[in-house]
């Protein structure tokens, strides 16, 4: 019971820390305005946690972790290249509804990893283009999509749902499946009917 | 001939600003910085332009005030809803292409402009946002374009061609022709077959 107390306030401490990043950037937050946020001293946060860089740390390697689990998942299912693109970009369109300011903080704000980490960070990227960008590659192989350049196809369909993060939010008139099918409508079939 | 020399040298200290900008943030460039870059001494560069202010408003509104123009005459053809929109999309590649950099401040240092110029910036996005999405909207009522909402639309195509700026250079194996056509297929058609 102690126990999950404690891990509790440490998801609050994760929480609200990616909240505060992503409005004031990792920089221009301190560990005593996170401390006021979650209503601790600066003091017992260190019960939970380390450091500002471990925080850090642990919202950029969460996002990426889920998506290279995610990526291995779908890559050993039977399913066209068609459908396993699609579940890649429900994964990003999802992760950014549900766990936006992470996520935008693994966007924007893993430049200030420390430097063994942000190299592991900026490996594990790259690791999930690459195996993104292979899916792509067979599926033009198999006559299954167009026959564009590959990294053109990967950057235009990892920027194109990165508003979302941004935009969304409940009120903006439509659900969050209504979001996602039109974005998959855009980005399988195109804008021209 | 003095004064296409001092335009000359206007225009250089404003390229140079937006490489700055784009490299270094508009808050952590100095003024001494853009003299180094320029090989001119801060004090002789206030014979150019008269603040690092003013240097940030007019590389934002010559971005927006582009965007604005060129929408202003693609409305006016008699093209279809899917060339004005291949048209906007190709504006927004080229004008990355050939000036990133000013391109990158518009889109991210924006914030930084003073009170009353950021709300005429933000107002002129707005409305060049606005015109946008009513071709969207047009082209869609006229059966040319998937019934997708229509801000989806515009802010999935506004952010699929945004790494452009980031990534595109001479050396990445395709022309800029080429990537343009790519993200066209894409954005119009989509990656499936």
């Amino acid at each position: 019971m102690a126990k999950k107390v404690k891990n509790n306030k440490r998801q609050l401490i994760l929480d609200e820390a990616a909240k505060l990043f992503k409005a004031k950037g990792f920089g221009g937050t301190s560990m005593r305005d996170l401390g006021a946020q979650v209503g601790m001293e600066a003091a017992s946060m260190y019960n939970h946690i380390n450091s500002k860089d471990e925080i850090l740390e642990i919202i950029c390697f969460h996002v990426s972790d889920t998506y290279i689990s995610q990526l291995a998942q779908i890559e050993q299912t039977q399913a066209s290249y068609v459908d396993k693109i699609k579940a890649l970009i429900h994964l990003h369109i999802r992760l950014m509804i549900e766990d936006g300011a992470a996520v935008s903080v693994a966007n924007n704000d893993w430049k200030y990893l420390t430097a063994d980490k942000l190299e592991a960070f900026k490996q594990a990227r790259k690791n999930y283009e690459k195996g993104f960008a292979a899916l792509i590659e067979q599926g033009i192989a198999a006559g299954e999509l167009q026959p564009v350049n590959t990294s053109v196809a990967l950057f235009t369909i990892l920027s194109a749902v990165r508003w979302v993060e941004l935009w969304y939010r409940p009120g903006r008139g439509i659900t969050a499946e209504e979001l996602e099918e039109n974005i998959m409508t855009l980005l399988l079939n195109g804008l021209a009917k």
